[in-house]
């Protein structure tokens, strides 16, 4: 095991990494190398594996085991490796986190489980039995869209006391909720808060935000620095600027399908479209067919990234 | 492979069986033995085993494959027995399915993938893709305070058209989709359509539903199956003396806890304190404590089943 | 003011009575006259204007009032009315009552005030201070679907105790809750439980509701009246088959537009479509149009109603 | 009819005015007075009444049409009044948006009727209708939480077009659909798009918002005028200082009872203790009593606010 080179509180761009895939039960290995390298080549701060953008509950226990090896063994420590580790079995949870831990993960991140709803007692006491039994550092993820379950404020005020857990990563899209949270945990530097949803990162990093954790970043990491930075450095033309990009990548790209679905299909479209990875898309998904295709290879060539 | 003897449609009581266990990762082998005695010792008509109610979700693959294992073993064919192979990963549905199949099952039970949602084409496609590769027939299980995606009726009708698929447990509580449901498959009277809760199993016989897959089965099995019977006999005033039992099972045991697990762990409190198999209840969720337990104890020793 | 007639419990079909528009602020006098005939021939137990069906919250006041003093004229004590005074402000609700009961009105209707959602403290204390004020007896109206507020069975029990509070009209269309309710209520046989939804008229009195206020009736008055004596009389054979023709309104009259308000507007279509009355439909909504006009037309042409 | 002094776009902060009452049917008068002059003097750019913060919808015609009359005798032109005319009748609407125009309002804002739901279409055809009838300029009010039917992106832009309608109000609290509406109306800078919800009043300024509605601005009119230029200005360390404020405000004053009426109660109660006016609130609600006050009195002397 490496020492981690995790930071209290981590802060910036941590992409929720897609997993890129030949088939339904192969992995584009290929494909992942160029993933890994295109994303950090963005100057990236950290690299979040397994995720929901990374499709983890489509996926068989075998290849996750096998995306965890492999992502950690080519990372290799240049970013802080974060490796999702949510599931309906806290002992499938556990082994997940083991085998991570093992192959030089720094952290886990685990939403609550998604089948049986939970009260926020149980909830508590269940993420307390977790992290009794976990090798690593716990980010709490938030994600009341797929676990049905949210972590109300007074829930993540608990579970920002316990050692172990050194963050929130949040994608509830609720910016009420986040400025509650941020206001409550104003003596806690160190538990660090990021937002999934990338329409939001210019607003929550100049109101307090540690970072996101944005999928847009697997197409185009740089953007998401670049505005990353222009918020801790409040220049706000700039943050203007890089923001209406992002909200044009949303509105294009991820809008093109009917579906929720329709944002993890058109990343994995534009990628393979970029030539960076294949696009093939897990059950009970599948990827865009021809004439989604076409839209987005028309929005790719007219969206101007260059920062 | 026995052969099956699963009817056309499948009609009656179909109990879905808790999950006795010692911990969280050990079967409590001796109460499965005497739960399985106790249920079809009550004339119940098949077995649902790893649904909503036997925890599925929360178990290790491990434990899952031991349970099918030796449920079919000790039920040897003397009623249908029927296996979820529910999962968020279409691979580990199916090697679900293989392993219930080799070792006797006679249908397999299944509910959308519950982390993604799905718009209803997608909901179709999955399915006819699970379809082509399952060994078993298949039920489809319509959960959608847990999956968060409704089955629509006409998604059920292009279903019920595929020959590998028989019918339908629909556990949405809602009697006006049942009714609907109903209409609509009146030219497919081999489709069977069972009903998840209890509460409803009265009404839903009486106006054409094909049975139960009741959660009280496991305390009371001839309860229901009386009820049942008396349903199909339109012995009215039998019907309406059994369903207030019914009733009063859900508004005593099934109403001890404060949150959605609290019928869950009634149940399972119910048969630790009856003698048939430990109340241990796998993570997010625990057993009931003393409180609680005393309450249910209460309940058990006024309520008269005697059927 | 007239002697009231009105039974404890009010026992059989009510109907919710649509309103004869001729446009957004003119009653359809003589459509009215007519549509109260045709309803009170078909031996109908009571009738209930100003409701969902009625359209209440969209007419103007003036209109309210005008209906009210001709409804009461016309019916002149045949069967027992009552009129929805159901408003967001407490002030029009009491005005709106009074002058009910000054035209011989027997019980007022009322669900919560729908604009702010209330919790249930707020809520049972609100319905004090109506009663204190309301010169009639009392029906709760439980409507979650469009007052957002449910009537928790807790809260209904704490109200079925006032004196002035003599029964429930439940349109939540959830069986389970009827259930609980009617086993809560069993020490308090003169308080009436009535189920709004039509699809669920046979299995509701079957198993203990006192009857059904159901838009269909406003069509077929002596469907829904055969269909409850039916009940009434365990005559299953008899049940069965007309809640058939319940379910086939359902869906096919009910279900030809595409939003919440299709129910609306195929009654009124049929209405007008059966020369009973204009199909005026209020604002928001507007009546349908010539293609949706000829399926109901076609569909009406097919149901075969003859009890 | 005065000359209208409405630019377009409206920018800036538009407090959302609570209605100061004695009891259910009388005008605090004097409070009223002295509440208008104490927001105007906090530099604010238009006064909103009868709005959701306006308890309008709780309130008699009678008490309605003498806030209209009083108010804008008041105000007299000093700042753009905009009148709440949402009502679930399009009659009374029209009605009140006439007498608005007569006592010299500037503008109407209306959300969509609030009892029966609407399809997207049918709201747009209602308010089509709405502004055919209307004397006065409209904003449009997206109010989900209490009219149940959001206004779709595509809604809105249609309605954009419309010359009648100038803006809307948001108060979805959702930052994903204001940046989407952001985007969507670039082409229309004459289409004001304020925020209802304060604590995103920053957020939203600074990423293109023209202004807030905010119901703060009663009791601290200035705060929200300084953090509004601030933001205008941007000026980050101001707004986020000023941001932090109004956060506090929130999770004090709006969160000191256990229903979602607790903001309405807290500003009341406020105002009361201020001495600006009477704290009684319409039903189905009532004023903080006085443990709550008790609070409320504290947290009133702990925020410091010096703008």
């Amino acid at each position: 095991m490496r020492k981690s080179n995790l930071m209290r509180p981590l802060k910036g761009i941590v992409p929720p990494m897609i997993t890129p895939l030949l088939d339904r039960d192969t992995l584009d290995v290929e494909g992942l190398e160029k993933l890994i390298e295109h994303i950090l080549g963005g100057g990236v701060h950290g690299l979040f594996i397994l995720g929901t953008t990374g499709e983890a509950p489509s996926l068989s226990y075998d290849l996750r085991y096998e995306l965890i090896k492999r992502t950690s063994k080519q990372v290799n420590g240049r970013v802080p490796l974060l490796v999702g580790v949510t599931d309906t079995s806290f002992s499938e949870s556990i082994k997940l986190a083991r085998f991570s831990a093992e192959q030089g993960a720094d952290a886990a991140v685990l939403a609550p489980p998604y089948y049986f709803s939970q009260g926020q007692p149980e909830l508590i006491e269940y993420i307390g039995h977790v992290t009794k039994e976990l090798p690593l550092p716990l980010f709490l993820y938030n994600m009341p869209g797929c676990t049905k379950v949210h972590m109300d404020p007074e829930t993540v005020m608990i579970l920002s006391e316990y050692p172990r857990i050194i963050g929130l990563k949040d994608s509830s899209c609720d910016m009420m909720y986040f400025h509650k949270i941020r206001a409550m945990l104003k003596q806690n530097p160190e538990f660090a808060v990021l937002l999934g949803p990338e329409e939001l990162l210019a607003e929550s990093v100049l109101l307090g935000a540690d970072g996101g954790v944005n999928g847009g970043a697997n197409m185009f990491p740089s953007l998401y620095v670049a505005l990353y930075n222009a918020a801790v450095k409040k220049d706000i033309d700039t943050v203007v600027e890089l923001h209406k990009k992002v909200v044009q990548i949303s509105m294009t790209i991820y809008s093109t399908g009917r579906y929720g679905s329709s944002v993890l299909k058109g990343i994995k479209c534009a990628l393979g479209l970029m030539g960076v990875c294949n696009d093939f898309i897990s059950e009970p998904f599948h990827r865009f067919r021809d004439p989604e295709r076409e839209i987005i290879r028309k929005f790719l060539s007219e969206i101007k990234i260059d920062v």
